[in-house]
């Protein structure tokens, strides 16, 4: 037997503004050399809002899960319709579930990579690469995701191999501690580094050496029989 | 002006049945002497459902996100609620959000904690410890829960304090290596062991020793100045 209630139309939305809902977010980290500057800083993806809460302001590329979609698929697939990047790994950050952090009560699972300069995609509408260390005020609890996801890295480059994401599949030395001096925000002795990564079995020399202004510089390429740490036993999975 | 609509009563739960809810469970470690061995054993309690889905099977202590309380907050509540159990500091350890990992959409918030053997509260209705090594089949994806949170033990004990948390604010150095010992497992060099962690600025020796059956053994403390790398920039923060 089907039951008829009366019921006025405005309390349906109250189911949903009881509700917890769930978003993705994602933060894309690249290294970018600053413009007048020989100096490579972190920079990442931010979209200007269009709507409320915070029209206007930026965030972090993401949108709403949906039911029918795993946690990284929502991810990707956010990123991809904000921003048509496309990295080929997403690693889970972190779980934002303060009550306050939005007007209604939204937990945003937060995704992060890193992408090579050559894989961006450049002038998206409402999208603009700002410098990691110089951000304006952003939406939301953005800026605290944004510098979790800045402690994560910094504390991920001294003990994996996280800054391959970073670099083309063959690289000099001196572009690998370029990378490590970006992230990390100090110089490193040219000399140390040098023993420390030859010495650490992550890298494989190559024949091949880079030429051009300098003296040539042989090519590196990492050693893909190292499990990648940061993966874990979950890889791509939710 | 309020417009009322005809409903019929049956259609209201399919918001409901179309949601995304939050769940938060936790996966909570302690070192067991097992039965009838000297060895130490890495467990946790599980709690056994009383209810469908997976009525009677054993289960992570957990429950429903409230939306009036921060995750951290849930997932202590819902600990305690089940198990008795209030460790100091809960991590956050993954968002767990496959499409099929129960029969209504649910994100499952994980939080994990180390506590040690005099922490525990005793028969609990519903709860009992088990050997991680050892688990039958758990409900819903609980299995793949727990051995991703031994990955991740097993990884931190390597280059944290993790261990802080399963031993007594003073340890002998052997205490201090069969913890690692049992989450490891495999047997490490007493005297390798011992130079390490000589070396590693983490331990102070204090002039208290050990007495009883063996040789007296120095007592040491961990450096409380050495940051604990795995609370991160959030802290016990959601």
């Amino acid at each position: 037997m089907t039951r008829t209630v009366l019921m006025p139309a405005e309390t349906i939305p109250t189911v949903i503004d009881d509700a917890i809902r769930v978003a993705v977010s994602t933060v894309i980290f690249t290294l970018r050399r600053l413009p007048g500057s020989d100096a490579a800083a972190v920079a990442l993806p931010l979209v200007r809002r269009t709507r409320d809460p915070h029209e206007g302001q930026w965030a972090l590329p993401g949108g709403w899960l949906d039911v029918t979609e795993d946690l990284g698929a929502a991810a990707s697939r956010t990123l991809a319709e904000t921003t048509g990047l496309a990295p080929s790994y997403l690693e889970q950050l972190y779980a934002f579930g303060a009550i306050d952090r939005s007007p209604s009560r939204v937990v945003s699972i937060v995704y992060w990579a890193l992408i090579r300069p050559d894989e961006i995609v450049d002038a998206v509408e409402n999208v603009s690469w700002f410098d990691a260390a110089a951000l304006p005020e952003l939406a939301f609890d953005h800026n605290e995701i944004v510098d979790y996801a800045l402690w994560r890295l910094r504390n991920k480059v001294g003990y994996s191999r996280i800054a391959h994401g970073l670099l083309a599949d063959e690289f000099t030395l001196a572009e690998l501690r370029e990378v490590y001096e970006t992230i990390l925000g100090r110089r490193l002795d040219p000399a140390n580094f040098r023993r420390q990564v030859e010495n650490s079995g992550n890298l494989i020399p190559t024949e091949r050496f880079r030429t051009g202004s300098h003296r040539p510089a042989r090519l590196y390429r990492y050693n893909q029989d190292v499990e990648l740490a940061e993966r874990g036993p979950l890889g791509a999975r939710d």
